[in-house]
């Protein structure tokens, strides 16, 4: 998984967890509502600062949100492997 | 300390740790000699991909570069909060 997407998953799951809207967050971060949106997506770059404003808004730490996007990353990759060694050994069966 | 900072920090102390120069790092990620030197203090903003590039440069996982930058910011404000309790307990004393 490409860190661009893993942060965007994190920042999505985050902001649900906090039964936090779009808008909601758009006016707390004072980032707007589309970049946030296409951020999530991963189809849109956060720089540092707006991570930051984000974490702000979500009232996180932007410690803890790029933590979890590396552990997403990790994560992810291992998913990956296992469906892999999972195809290979229905290949071998 | 800031995400920025921190990621430069990191980035500067695995090059060392592999004994890579600015120069070899350069040659192996492609990513321009003096743009990783300013990513390196901090100066300059990696975008997603040119960090997985360094990553790759320098052989590690962009996973754990960016789950170090984010302990490197929790220790970096540990030793600040540590920092400022030393000095009130100074001005007490």
């Amino acid at each position: 998984m490409k860190l661009r997407y893993a942060l965007g998953e994190v920042l999505r799951e985050t902001r649900n967890e906090k039964f936090m809207t779009l808008r909601k967050l758009s006016e707390k971060s004072s980032v707007a509502l589309g970049y946030i949106s296409e951020i999530e997506r991963g189809s849109k770059e956060a720089s540092s600062e707006i991570l930051e404003c984000l974490a702000e808004g979500l009232n996180v730490e932007v410690a803890d949100l790029i933590i979890m996007a590396g552990w997403r990353i990790k994560i992810g990759n291992e998913k990956f492997d296992h469906n892999l060694r999972l195809d290979l050994e229905l290949t071998k069966a």
